[in-house]
């Protein structure tokens, strides 16, 4: 293997100062789904393909997803999504949980699209979820979660924000233009495609599905109304309890947000960057109440948002928000002074990890200079050095690396004077 | 989709308490990286098929791996382990990267093996390596990151233990039984086999492999040497580096250790439990000096080791050493007394999420008896209620859920009362 092996397309090798972001990310995802009292899960990685046969959009399934043969036999695949396994395993015991069930995972999932701006095959999905509560005030906490979120990271109102629908009022719009229940999907995909395609073919594309001139003009109507919740007792009640959030000014009603899946069933939401320059949602969600029954369990009302860390991560380091990258965990390095100094360097450092300092010993006894310089570039904040004359006095040197002053002190003292240069 | 359908086999699912577990792992393995100065890193889950082809143990690729052709006709590998990936990302930024480089990886793992006690299909992995130090002390750093861990998880040097041994020892030692250089290989694997035959069966195998008598005494009595170590100027220098590293303890001496892979070089170690209950390691590394040059790097000194979650899992479990699961996140349930009060419930416990405590609201105003058991059944200490008398008093009913006393406060004097609670 003397040539280089590259990476799969679409996976990302996660460096240091990767991996520095997802963990950013990740954390921050954790907070806000802990100040809401939810609690981690997770599934399997691979799953058998026929758990996404029902409910999973045809093309998730058949085109997008990595699907293999083990060697048993067996059809899997790598997940493509959350919410399968989910319906699974709440299914499996809904009688033991305990109800309201409020969880949330971060992991990873595939699906093989052609890589791109802000989408990878291989990717980091946070998703949150509300089981067994079915009201505006359920609906609200997910949007508020996803706010809180936006807000933990730096991403003020005018940079991000929840766009806000409900499938309900849609219909209720839908009906009363005539159109006929059996033309919902279309007329959802049509509005759905609004922002891609142009004004004119737009137009067009409606009155190929069928829509007279009259019902396309009232959509246009509708689409253009962001009053329309106020005829939404929902919506008004959402709105509501998203003020007594604190979130209000992240979230606003946009009648063009109706989401592709099949399941939504009422409020549905979707985040983006008011920017623009990242095109694709940082978010979305809603609620679903029927997956539960349609995977045979008991009826439960549903409510739950997905974030993939692609998009939400290059919006960060757009907005020079990612905390500067530290290249080591540890702040203090223990300097290794020569042979005969090895084994009083790695006690000293044993004393300082029993004190609860993360500290890195400079593993060879290479010039001092040198090992200095690689602190510097781990942007240690202190050095420690114990050389022939410190070790005979019981002493150790440390050395502030960012203003340069070093101090001569007794070992019993090293750990409160490094605790004041960190 | 009304059958239910199975996780696939192997892989297991991670309700909340599960994945307590996996994070209760996850935590300490981070800090004891950390300690020693680590810093966190990934790679794809994905990889060419290629990328083992080199040095992977043949049985590995060929009949453990999970191999699939994706949709684009590349041949790709749910990966088995992490030490390939590694290399190939150490070499691509070979002449960018700060050495000594410290990486540590915690994440998922497929092999297709008979799911068994301790085994399962797909696993996570504590992957941890210090590339560019070559020195006994290098090594004893490794062995000292994993003392430290089985340490902070609460495993006492009596509950588990670190065997060492160095290959170069053992290379050394048949020389002098003058086994010649092309058997090596071959006698590795039969000490490694000798815990798992009978004696007479070992005998007999040992002498099938062209043993001579001699030599299969010669062999009995290093593999019965508890102080061969003493021969070996490295093996000193380790004992004494780990004594000043403060994990004297938790390491022996053991020339039975020679650990199966190809790659390594000179110190090896695996960590057990020392009552025997779950017969895997624990964790398995050493030092492999070639793998860089082999995949076409430069030619970097290494160390490192691997750690899966199913064996140590079951060995915390077993000895009480998991912490308390606790079912929510949120310690404090503010209730929902009416309809009418749904928004004050919501503003109380966004006032309490700013003060920073992590907080659940009930989602619907059913009746109180059943919003304080659910709070009893997740295991919360504090409920906070406000009802129609504490809402014109500007009052909040702030209710210790262990010890049942229950106070009425001013709203602004909540978050004290509720932090007195915790």
């Amino acid at each position: 293997m003397t040539t280089k092996i590259q990476a799969v397309k679409g996976t990302r090798e996660f460096y240091p100062e990767q991996m520095a972001l997802r963990n950013f990310i990740n954390d921050k995802v954790r907070a806000a789904s802990q100040a809401f009292g939810y609690v981690e899960w997770d599934a399997p990685y691979i799953e058998p393909i026929s758990l996404y046969a029902a409910k999973s959009g045809e093309e998730l399934v058949k085109k997008q997803s990595f699907v293999f043969t083990d060697r048993g036999g067996d059809e899997v695949t790598l997940r493509p999504e959350l919410t399968p396994s989910l319906a699974r395993m709440i299914a499996a015991k809904q009688g033991e949980l305990t109800f309201p069930v409020r969880w949330w995972s971060f992991g990873p999932f595939w699906r093989y699209e052609q890589p791109q701006r802000g989408r990878t095959r291989e990717f980091f999905q946070w998703n949150i979820d509300l089981l067994g509560a079915d009201s505006p005030e359920a609906d609200a906490e997910l949007i508020a979660v996803a706010a809180t979120f936006l807000r933990s990271v730096g991403l003020t109102p005018e940079r991000a924000a929840v766009s806000v629908n409900d499938r309900r009022l849609m219909v209720s719009q839908f009906d009363a233009l005539g159109i006929p229940p059996e033309k919902r999907m279309d007329v959802s995909n049509l509005v759905d495609r609004r922002a891609k395609m142009d004004s004119d073919k737009w137009d067009a594309y409606a009155l190929e599905l069928g829509l007279t001139q009259s019902q396309l003009d009232g959509l246009k109507s509708i689409l253009g109304n962001y009053d329309l919740w106020k005829e939404s007792a929902e919506l008004v009640r959402l709105f509501a309890a998203l003020e007594a959030l604190g979130v209000k000014e992240y979230v606003k009603f946009d009648p063009n947000i109706v989401r592709g899946l099949l399941y939504y069933t009422g409020t549905v939401f979707e985040a983006f960057e008011t920017s623009g320059s990242v095109r694709r949602a940082i978010l979305g969600g809603g609620r679903y109440d029927n997956l539960l029954a349609d995977v045979g369990g008991q009826p439960l009302p549903a409510v739950g948002f997905a974030m993939g860390d692609v998009v939400i991560g290059i919006i960060l380091q757009e907005a020079g928000l990612v905390p500067e990258f530290q290249p080591s965990p540890a702040s203090v390095l223990v300097t290794m002074f020569d042979d005969s100094l090895r084994l009083q360097s790695l006690a000293l450092s044993t004393e300082l990890r029993k004190a609860g300092l993360d500290v890195m010993v400079y593993p060879e006894p290479v010039k001092l200079p040198k090992q200095f310089k690689y602190a510097d570039k781990m942007k240690m904040k202190v050095a420690v050095t114990i050389g022939p004359d410190e070790a005979s006095n019981g002493q150790v040197a440390v050395k502030n690396l960012g203003s340069g002053e070093q101090v001569l002190v007794s070992r019993q003292a090293a750990v409160d004077v490094i605790r004041k240069f960190l």
